[in-house]
């Protein structure tokens, strides 16, 4: 009867209540591990939030996906996307620089899903011409730059966290293969303090580095409270992306890496991630990465 | 003659041209060593800021110092001590936030002094009632206050870098008794991500690992163009301050340092910094922090 209720059920979230109402509080079932989750990655118009999307679309037959860009009528990859999973799939209009839209989003994941699993901010800014441009060198940085890559890259993203939050408690890991829900914030290697040997780029860098301070705090939050929810910071890899198109041309061939193997190794994290990697700051190959 | 001549000089920097002059291009003399620098103090009007002033004039009777605050004409501390060393305290008005108040006081102080052997960026901000106060949750996190935390702790300090660069580079460690110019940047404990367990400060914190990760840039960049200057991160501990006033309360009273022996230590470590510090960060007690 259960597991009937649970197929018929077309959003996650009248099956998940349902779990909560049988089984009281219990978050994690042996029946439930096998459904699917719901998941939102913010930033999903381009580059590693599409591909995101696309692959927790395609992995699992089960998963519900909600993807939030600013600007859905002009999101050519997600629009192609829909008409593939048009029952799985959600696009939401959210601009990480407007809290009200983040909060709407909440709202409207809430009432249509109930919970959320997983939660990925994959959203970032590196160079915009005539806008944003890395640093090769301290007389080039520029208040405007800085605080630019601090919003979308730092503030956007805890934004997003803090809204998600109560959606993700409900969440946990049901209908995944985890025992917790997972805020994923795409950071990179860049932001690293102590790995930082060659300078320049200090909009960005600095940017990930509170990124880095943010989802810490974050996680320690989470983990007093007890929460089945865990937040962990990942480093893709130099992926052939929009973003990175400006700066390959010193990368080697084998370190270049596509969206679909970048993305193919960071849900490999996600989804194998416990309780204990809680604030940990992971490559695309599993090994940490110092602060 | 050379001595008599540096005597002589009102401003250090006609002093320094005359060593640059005689001694082509060599920084570092042992007559030089015993002459007092330049040093400017950003965030000067009260707190440690002020306390540097105070101990850079008192300590060494040849120093000159810079005080720079956003209103010289409410600073009571610098006026104070400007009724006291008329001659070697130059208060210099400079808003953080506006950029071109920094450029004008480069300008200034490199025509006044024509270069720089120290500078300290000690402001920083925390709390103000109804404006930024320190988080203890993640619900009451706000886009406005991580921004102004960023840019007042993060931004400014690395653009008062990039101006005051072109003076440190004249000074390095001319008329003091280092080899190198020093930038001490004010940042905390607090800042750093690995030793964070216990979460909260979300604006705070994120901007001081920003602020340390900008000054890890920067101290790539002089290290590679072997200039004779250095960055460093200094962790004052708690200090009984207008900005720790709120929050002393859970302070054991061993651990709260007054300003006079806080910034005694910090200039202790300043004045013994060498080539191989660069881009450290350091406690008032010498050792280490982790990123």
């Amino acid at each position: 009867m259960k597991l009937h209720l649970l197929h018929q059920c077309v959003f996650p979230t009248i099956r998940l209540r349902s779990i909560i109402k049988l089984r009281g509080s219990s978050f994690s079932t042996s029946a439930s591990k096998r459904e699917g989750g719901v998941s939102m990655v913010q930033g999903a118009s381009r580059g590693l939030g599409l591909e995101f999307v696309k692959q927790l679309l395609v992995k699992n037959s089960q998963e519900h996906v909600i993807a939030t860009c600013r600007n859905p009528n002009g999101a050519a990859g997600l629009i192609e996307l829909k008409n593939k999973f048009s029952e799985r799939l959600h696009i939401q209009r959210l601009d990480l620089t407007i809290e009200s839209t983040i909060e709407e989003s909440a709202k409207a994941i809430g009432e249509r899903y109930g919970h959320l699993n997983l939660l990925v901010n994959a959203s970032g800014i590196l160079s915009i011409p005539d806008v944003i441009h890395p640093e090769t060198t301290l007389t080039k940085i520029e208040r405007s730059s800085l605080l630019l890559a601090y919003e979308v890259n730092a503030v956007g993203p805890i934004l997003v966290t803090k809204h998600m939050w109560p959606l993700l408690k409900v969440g946990g890991g049901v209908g995944t293969e985890r025992d917790v829900a997972v805020v994923a914030n795409i950071s990179a290697r860049v932001g690293s303090i102590g790995d930082n040997r060659l300078g320049g780029w200090h909009s960005y860098r600095s940017s990930k580095a509170a990124l880095n301070q943010l989802t810490k705090c974050v996680s320690v939050e989470f983990a007093r409270k007890k929460d089945p929810v865990i937040c962990i910071l990942l480093h893709p890899g130099t992926v052939d992306t929009d973003l990175s198109k400006p700066f390959q041309k010193n990368v080697p061939k084998d370190k270049l890496f596509t969206k679909e193997f970048s993305v193919q190794r960071l849900l490999g994290i996600i989804n194998s991630s416990k309780s204990h990697d809680n604030g940990k700051f992971f490559a695309w190959d599993g090994k940490e990465i110092p602060w």
